[in-house]
This record gives C-alpha cells, structure tokens and sequence, in this order.
C-alpha cells in the first residue's frame, strides 16, 4: 500500500501561474485542488455542486451578489451551489479548493479563464 | 445570502476533549471535521469510502498493517477505502478530516471509542 503524504508548502512551491488550479489529491469522486490567485476573477456559479475554499496563505476576497466575504489564512467557508460569486486578491494568495472531479474553475460563466484539463502537480 | 466564515484556531480553542470530532462545514453531502488526538486509536477501515486528513497543528502517525504515514503541519494524505489503519500522535495533535457524513471515526470496528452522533461546533 504506498500512500502518499502531500505537502502543501511543497506543492504551492510548484505552481508558477496564478488562477492555474492543480490538483493534489483525489476523495472518492471529488478533487482537492490549489491555486496562487490575485486580482479578479469572474462572476459565476456551480449550478450542481457547493464548492470549499480554504485560504492557505494570504487574504481572499469572495464578492457575493449581496456582499462580500473576506478570508484570511486558515480560514474557509462553504458556496452553495448556484450562488453566483467572484474571487478576489489584493496580494498572492494560496488557496486550497474542494469540489467534485471536472468542476469547472469557471463554472456556468465559460471564457478565456477556464481551464478544461486541471492537471495534478 | 448568509454564508459563515469558519476560523479553524477559534474552532479548535472550542474543542476540549481529544478524540471527539466536530462538524465545522458541509460540501454536498460530506463533512469537514476537527478533531484534537493524543495517543492511540484504534485500527479500522471505512470499506465505503476513502478518507483525507490534513494535519492543522502538530505531528500525526497513521499506522498500515504495511507500514506508516507520518505527517506534519500543513501536510495531508488520503486514506483508500478499506485500507486498515490506525491514527496515532504523540504530542496533541490537530486534524482536519474529510468524509462522506455519517462516516463513523472508527469505522469497521466499532467500540467504545465510537462516536455515533458527531455534532457541529
């Protein structure tokens, strides 16, 4: 049974694109992702599924349609599905994302931002 | 649209007692869950499903009937469904697991170690 043991700090080290999410590991159907993220993202929702973000390292800004939620690091919350939202960073942020396998990091909203094949690092 | 921010120092401050998770976010239909450990566990398996820990503060072992996992702050792995394994920490230890809810800590096994209905903090 080899089993691997996953180091964020290692794995962040790793990723050299900001809104590139990677892949570090896999939970029955479900993919926990990370990403280096700053300045704005998109408008968009998961019609199908919640979505986690938990801050790693930095500040993450989340624009609801209704208001604003700020994490700071080892914070996280939970997007229900359908919620449209917006994340944002003011500097770099680390972030570690929990959503089922082929969610799209832009959800229903499509474009030039969306990555198809969210590879492992 | 009201979403909470979940802290996870404050929500470990909460926790008083060793080896009793807590539910501190849902994603679909799986638990985030905390859990402060010292000493043994029990060996187990979850035959359903596969499990993440990720070691918030502190120095976690999880014995295989193969081998061991050793995992520091900032480190996870994920545990297959039905593999034997048997958590373990010499000094106190902060966990974050993952799992589908209703998953019982231990699993297969049972005992008086269960914890049947494990409650949000």
């Amino acid at each position: 049974m080899s089993i691997d043991v996953v180091n964020l700090t290692h794995k962040f080290a790793l990723i050299t694109k900001q809104w590139d999410p990677k892949i570090i590991a896999q939970l029955n159907d479900y993919h926990f992702k990370i990403a280096k993220i700053q300045g704005d993202f998109v408008w968009h929702s998961h019609p199908e599924t919640d979505e986690v973000f938990l801050v790693v390292e930095g500040s993450l800004v989340i624009h609801l349609r209704d208001g604003e939620l700020h994490l700071n690091t080892g914070e996280l919350c939970v997007i229900p599905r359908g919620v449209e939202h917006k994340p944002a960073a003011e500097g770099e942020c680390q972030i570690l994302m929990v959503e089922p396998a082929g969610t799209l990091n832009t959800g229903d909203a499509g474009g030039d931002r969306t990555v198809e094949d969210t590879a492992w690092i």
